[in-house]
């Protein structure tokens, strides 16, 4: 199986099958392409809360604002799982949880070496998506803007046709020497009555997700929020349509909800936003 | 073969994904992940209207603003498919039509007897996704905001891999004691020459559903609609682009459209609008 | 495989499905269903940007702003792939590109002898679609409205499962007499040191792609776009966030990018628009 996430909408993520299709028979998944544009730090929350309820496979990510510059494309193996993309932090908190908190492993993927895409009609135009790259690394037939089509695509095809423990006998594959580009969500204060922590995310529906842990709301029925008192409630439903509540979501987080409405805009919250949780009862 | 169909966005439908290939190699359709939101009237027109073109198959349906009270968590049996969602009317007029208008047969899941989902990486955060539900019902290790990954998922996954006649050997349904409820989707008033019904939905290209059997403009070059006469056509080209007629729409109902453009900003119609037809020669 | 591109939104493209998952297990990969309304020139270009990346394939095309008129139902054979759409001009370019540039076939399809589509529960109000087609040519269950359900995938299913040198034995396919509709994308006119042309399409990152093949910008580090100078760069990094560039897109022209941000809205150009391409040290 494979999955693929990206920030492409349509119809990139077409290309990216079709040159999956081409080398594997694995049945493709989409996690979404509609994740925020270039934002890799939302998109690196989603695939830690997302790709772990998956059996063993292979992960294609791009989130990819530094496509076409030296930033490092990468293959890492975390617990029975390999992602596929951009060294830019993305894939590190996905991998941390996919290994179960044990040391994953990273492999530098040499473009020069990777089999080319090479799409029906081979003199169109497209071939001349190379036309600036004479002294780039590229390898000859891959673009400077779309290295999901041509560079992970490719690599996460051959990679899914590779056994797990046999990363090491593709040649265009090399261990990172450095450490990854790492990216760490953040922590929030824990106090005994209070929690300081940030908007992590806000989801569809326009749900606040925090990064304060779900247990800090075990022992109230209300908290006050940036100095508003709001009900605690197991589910939406606890308080009327169109009611604010906090309630732990299903990543565990305390989020901060409307029943049947969007909370980011009642709460007037948005991603990076800091939040001050505290017992209402002080 | 596992449809999915729900209000969810993106990515949660994906986790639903992650969940349903742990426990099955069954080919997974998505029907669509944005029906509006907690909206059981229009899911349940789109779902008779589609699930009905597909092969014996589980359908998956979350479209669930009570997520987390104390409504049923259903498996229906109808026909040759099955259907599990939740018990608040998104069901039945797709599982009546899939029955061919026979009896269908409802059964509630015990939630707290289905086997939890165990995503990697057990001892992060989300575990903490039941911190408030000591006093619930819910399997230990089931969210109270997303039951599509927790509940409905492993359900689906389940009964996919069970024999259609042999769903009463699951230890975690039993026979729903009451009915399930229902949800009708209203009836036109049909007179000689005229008839009176509401909007059903709206599509994406702005065609207005109503509820009025297409048969109704069999005899008519114009009706009059609201009070305003528009011509019947038998396609969009009918009319000039840009203008507007009635039509029989692929639902069997007449739609007031417009030929490459939207009707319901044309007509000023919306859901749940009443709609007049009346032939045009009177 | 059978790929599927429309602009049908949600939910038709899965009763599509569900008539293709009743006449083959193929596998199902979306293009993509939120194409430009009734825009045939643009899905023609996407369909030629990323069909040729897939192996052997059918391909069901649905943007047919003329359905129910008297315009073919096409089935064209282009090298190894097969198409299934209407006969406007959107198949044309990407099939020369499937034939590498050889010849490709046309069929037409005989909606009357095509076999219908049969959703179960059959006395269904659907089963008004053809109230009005008393004096169609349509087969007996096609609606005037849909015949992406009703013709096209139940015959891109029956293509899928019928070997590519036996289309000719299909009883309601007969090859096409005159020339299929075309549609030629316009090409622009390249002098010494300057390039007219016009913008293709837009992407959905705002990406302003022209037809203006790459190669153009292969000896300058800076052109005249419309009368601005602007830098020429290999990847949207070589300027900084937020800046202006011109690239070669991985299509291979010349698109007209901003660093992660929209190039149209801040080169203010959209569809259509003509762009003079010229070397900025004349």
């Amino acid at each position: 199986m494979i999955t693929l996430a990206s920030d492409f909408g349509t119809p990139y993520p077409a290309a990216m099958k079709g040159v999956l299709c081409r080398r594997t028979d694995a049945r493709l998944v989409d996690i979404g392409h509609d994740f925020p544009r270039q934002d890799v730090r939302t998109a690196a929350f989603w695939l830690r809360e997302t790709l772990p309820y998956f059996p063993m496979a292979t992960h294609l990510v791009v989130i990819d604002p530094g496509v076409g510059t030296d930033r490092n494309a990468l293959v890492v193996r975390a617990g029975e799982h390999t992602l596929v993309g951009p060294d830019n932090g993305v894939l590190c908190p996905v991998a941390r949880r996919l290994a179960d908190d044990a040391a994953f492993e990273s492999f530098v993927i040499d473009e020069s070496r990777l089999e080319s895409v090479d799409p029906a009609g081979g003199d169109s135009p497209s071939s001349n998506a190379t036309a600036l790259s004479s002294h780039g690394s590229n390898s000859v037939n891959a673009s400077n803007t779309f290295h999901g089509r041509d560079i992970f695509a490719p690599a996460a095809g051959t990679v899914h046709e590779t056994r797990l423990d046999d990363l090491e006998s593709l040649a265009w594959l090399s261990p990172l020497e450095n450490d990854p580009v790492d990216l760490a969500l953040p922590e929030p204060t824990l106090e005994d009555t209070r929690a300081t922590g940030e908007v992590l995310v806000v989801d569809d529906f326009g749900n606040v997700i925090t990064n304060v842990p779900g247990t800090f709301l075990a022992e109230y029925d209300r908290i006050v929020t940036n100095g508003e008192s709001v009900p605690v409630g197991e589910t939406f439903a606890a308080v009327p349509v169109g009611a604010r509540l906090a309630t732990v979501g299903s990543h565990g987080y305390v989020e901060l909800d409307v029943n049947q409405d969007r909370g980011d805009e009642e709460f007037g919250l948005e991603v990076g936003d800091r939040v001050v949780l505290e017992s209402a009862s002080a």
